[in-house]
């Protein structure tokens, strides 16, 4: 299927004009990627530079503008999708994961050619080593003081001046200043004398602000400068500043216009600067050293604190999960009945009906991501959207994957379920049962002191890999607390992790196991990391998880003849502490409080 | 307990001629470490620089030579040792692991005082991490062309010159041709002319060839530079090289004298010089980049062909571990005999038995390492060695640790077993019981190709883990094919490492636990990675470990409340294995197989 003519020929006069600013830049090619200069999952509308320049409307990838022809470069999610949208006569189709970016530009352009880039629009450690890149195949990375897509972008957007909200200090369990003052501790004693902190969840984490700038992560875009004494100027949009934010702040908190980073970047001769190469975007940086300030570039001082929750945002996390688990449960009980009743909803229709169902909290604010709806075969691909392509209809006999997650003032959620639709083969089973029982062996790991997540990704996988198996993603990612449900420094994988796990570490748990064109399962709950309760003659400072996520899940799919009675004993007491906490919330719905006590029967 | 005054005044004549030279070469400190040029685990008599300057005898640390006083720097190890061997008068006593050096020097030396030493007894990148950290203290670090020690030791052993000894083709399963050329392929593939191999178990594996110059390891000292092509040039004593040396290595190599190696190295003018920083020492790496070499940085390439060993060095590692079972068991037959008999022997008269049955088999060549005979209390000391101190007398009712190895002309073995001595209590057999459940599910882990050996440590310690207990060594280290006992770079460890387990390699598999004061537990077998045998419906290439040790374990000690039946039924088929490898060969021992068929009973 091919765009229009008119889509077509839309781009394809974008791309020309863009083309006449990089000739007066004087660079023969030009990178923009989907990201923004706050390098995050989601960026505002005014900032959807990828998707003006191609039409693409995908959550990664970026294009590249030579002088004849473009490149877009996706990955295996979206190779039909931006088929559909970034017009064949204007772009060739990449792989983001296969094509590397260096070789494919030393075809296209001569030696001596230089590929323009925004530097706000990419990490120091990714020009760094593109620079590398292209020095090696006798061409250049060159930054660009103009976007050139913003100098084309005439009816670009005008940005939300959404109010920014005032985040309890009850809830945060500290207030601004005493976090402040608490990380400029920190750069105390690294000697630093000021931190860029660039990610918008550090800010808001920071100065106890949420705000509504961009989907699914209630942060306040801008930058922010900390300094060791604990002052803080934030660069944002000064329209979103509501009377009253400057005093829930606190002292030692000015509000700038984002417009004046620059010349503050400019005052910071002499100074040390910290800054993190991964996490910054490169104009940041670049900006720093050449005003002369010392760079130390480490990772973001708030990172750590910020992923090792207090009391008060685990409680908010408890329940949070906990009322989530109420829209969830209503949501996999309707959806029982209604394939007993033999109608078979499309990937779209189920998502909305859970989305629905979290609507009905007050509380809720929004989604965390964008929700995997995926039926049968679709689920085989562990990042599908249905909303790529045409939302499939349930098939019956299958397994249904759905994977969501929500945002309330207390805290952010993510489960994923897999779910039997009809009857289901003893292949699939069998399947779930070793993802289950490799989700029960992290879930009951105790682990000391110093422990780090890959140290525990074997856990997870063991099952699997005994029968020749495994999944080719990560096993946990850190949450946040109504912030991001993708948030470091820590995880589970199998990539090397050097931060390890401390205690209110909140983390998924969410094994899988993909069938090629068949099938997909993935059970996820999210754990806190807590001391182990007291263990007599410990010798050792041990961990343990606290599992947050209190929703039932298929018994149906598990095969207990592959189960240790100790596996067996964790589901029948993972289901009796979930019907002991759900059941008060679901007094009035019959329907589910039915489904609850069948669905958490023990095995 | 005090040294007598000679000794006192032997030490204090040499730090005071160390001085001398100190002033001559300008420098107000001198680092002595226990390390020669080789940067091995042992060095030959005549490197025994460390014990000439002090007097220690240990196998770690360093001495430091100020202009007054000089401190010894040791581990926990030698606390006691070091006292009684390097003279109180002389000598400040410090902790390897808990004084910081540069630290300490800052300490003693004015600003802007200088630390010498000898590039060619530390590696780059000790020298590298050194001379930042004294920086940073006003301090710096001067390389010596002479040798302080080597200039004032006048009685100083001349080399042993034992001659090399050729190692089979057939054993090696390659020629050194082949392997030159293998490795010279790599070299090309990376844009390297020449590699500087500094390893003396690389050369020896490189050239097929074996020595006698330290203990425990049969290699020939010695450095070698590998060009690209497969041509190796040896540099090394050549008294060592046996008529038939030269046809044996094949084309390509040429011998020279040592004292050729620094011209040599000067004529790498423009050459990709490939070095390793973490193996090489600092002097070969200085003298190349200062002829004008350019220096590549990275891993000996000898190294992952050489752990990876093929069917024939497997062959030969699975033979020597059958031969080497004869000894142990009929060592453990007769320890039990002894104890049955109340005749509680001391740890040296202990070992000093199992050197003797292992001297019983003609293929004997040598220990792998200083056998660990540790009784009661004293095991609890992970590293401890009987001949540091007075040896104990085995207490009744208690456990007894031995950890020992040996070099035979087809492979290198290794083999801790903990042993009950009378009745034991059962707190110690629960503690064996958790160590034993580790060391089974590492033995049983299949894990796909590109595991490291970080990701399968937690399977080893998760039982300690579990009830609040670990233990502060490795889980597994490579394992040499008549080579070092301790060969790299696989391990499997909380530490990071980026060295995925191939097939062919061989580890230890040693999960322990320390009680202070109390008792030491280690269970230890070597294993080989291999490809699984062939798993129905395997989506990805899965490994398994093959256990090359065949020794009973001591089933007195295992609590089988504390087991799963899978557990069980692993030391049964072990035990199984065990006994049918072992029986055939003590024919005619009727003790020893009496005792074999008892210590294999099924639990």
């Amino acid at each position: 299927m091919s765009q229009s003519r008119t889509q077509s020929n839309v781009i394809q006069t974008r791309l020309d004009a863009v083309r006449k600013s990089l000739k007066a830049a004087g660079v023969q090619a030009y990178i923009q990627p989907r990201a923004d200069e706050y390098l995050g999952e989601y960026v505002p509308a005014y900032n959807e530079r990828l998707l003006w320049l191609s039409g693409f409307t995908g959550s990664a990838g970026y294009a590249v503008v030579l002088e004849q022809g473009a490149g877009i470069f996706t990955d295996g999610r979206y190779t039909i999708q931006v088929r559909n949208q970034a017009p064949a006569d204007c772009f060739s189709y990449e792989s983001l994961t296969d094509t590397d970016l260096a070789d494919w530009l030393a075809d296209q352009l001569p030696k001596g050619a230089a590929l323009g880039y925004d530097p706000r629009m990419h990490t120091a450690t990714w020009a760094r080593a593109t620079a590398a890149a292209l020095t090696k195949r006798g061409l250049s990375l060159v930054p660009l003081n103009t976007n050139p897509v913003d100098a084309n972008w005439h009816d670009r957007p005008a940005p939300e001046a959404n109010p920014v909200t005032l985040f309890s200090h009850a809830s945060a369990g500290a207030t601004s200043v005493e976090k402040r003052q608490r990380i400029g501790k920190l750069l105390t004693r690294e000697g630093v004398d000021v931190a860029m902190i660039t990610a918008p969840d550090s800010i808001a984490w920071l100065l106890n602000l949420r705000g509504q700038d961009i989907p699914c992560m209630p942060v306040v875009l801008g930058s922010a400068l900390l300094y060791a004494n604990g002052d803080l100027i934030f660069f944002t949009d000064l329209k979103k500043i509501v009377p009253g934010a400057a005093a829930h702040v606190g002292e030692g908190v000015s509000f700038r216009a984002e417009a004046e980073l620059a010349s503050a970047i400019g005052q910071l001769r002499g100074l040390s600067v910290l800054a993190d190469p991964e996490q910054s975007n490169a104009w940041c940086i670049q900006q720093a050293s050449a005003a002369g300030a010392k760079v130390v570039e480490g990772a973001d001082p708030v990172a750590i604190p910020k992923a090792a929750k207090n009391e008060a945002e685990l409680a908010g996390m408890r329940e949070a999960h906990l009322r989530d688990g109420v829209a969830v449960c209503r949501f996999l009980a309707w959806l029982d009945a209604e394939v007993d009743a033999g109608r078979f909803h499309d990937e779209a229709a189920l998502a909305d009906q859970l989305l629905r169902f979290r609507k009905q909290l007050p509380e809720f604010r929004d989604s965390s991501f964008d929700t995997i709806s995926a039926a049968g075969a679709n689920a085989a691909m562990c990042h599908y959207n249905h909303l790529n392509g045409t939302p499939a209809l349930l098939p019956n006999n299958s397994l249904y994957l759905v994977d969501s997650g929500a945002q309330y003032p207390d805290g952010t959620t993510d489960i994923t379920r897999t779910v039997a639709i009809g009857e289901v083969t003893e292949d699939m089973q069998r399947m779930v049962t070793l993802v289950l029982k490799g989700h029960i062996a992290l879930d009951t790991a105790r682990f000391p002191k110093g422990t780090c997540g890959q140290q525990l990704d074997a856990l997870a996988r063991q099952f699997l890999w005994a029968e020749g198996f495994d999944y080719d993603h990560g096993t946990g990612h850190g949450v946040g607390h109504f912030l991001s449900v993708h948030e470091g420094p820590q995880r589970i994988s199998k990539a090397a992790s050097r931060v390890p796990l401390m205690p209110g570490m909140v983390c998924s748990n969410e094994p899988g196991y993909y069938r090629d064109h068949a099938f997909g399962i993935r059970l996820e709950n999210l754990v806190a990391v807590r001391p182990c309760a007291a263990l007599a003659g410990a010798e050792r400072e041990i961990y343990e998880f606290e599992a947050l996520t209190m929703v039932p899940m298929d018994t149906r799919l598990f095969l207990t003849s592959l189960m240790t009675d100790a596996e067996i004993q964790w589901v029948n007491d993972y289901h009796q502490r979930v019907r002991a906490a759900m059941a008060p919330r679901l007094q009035g719905d019959e329907a589910t409080l039915a489904w609850l006590e069948r669905a958490t029967r023990p095995l």
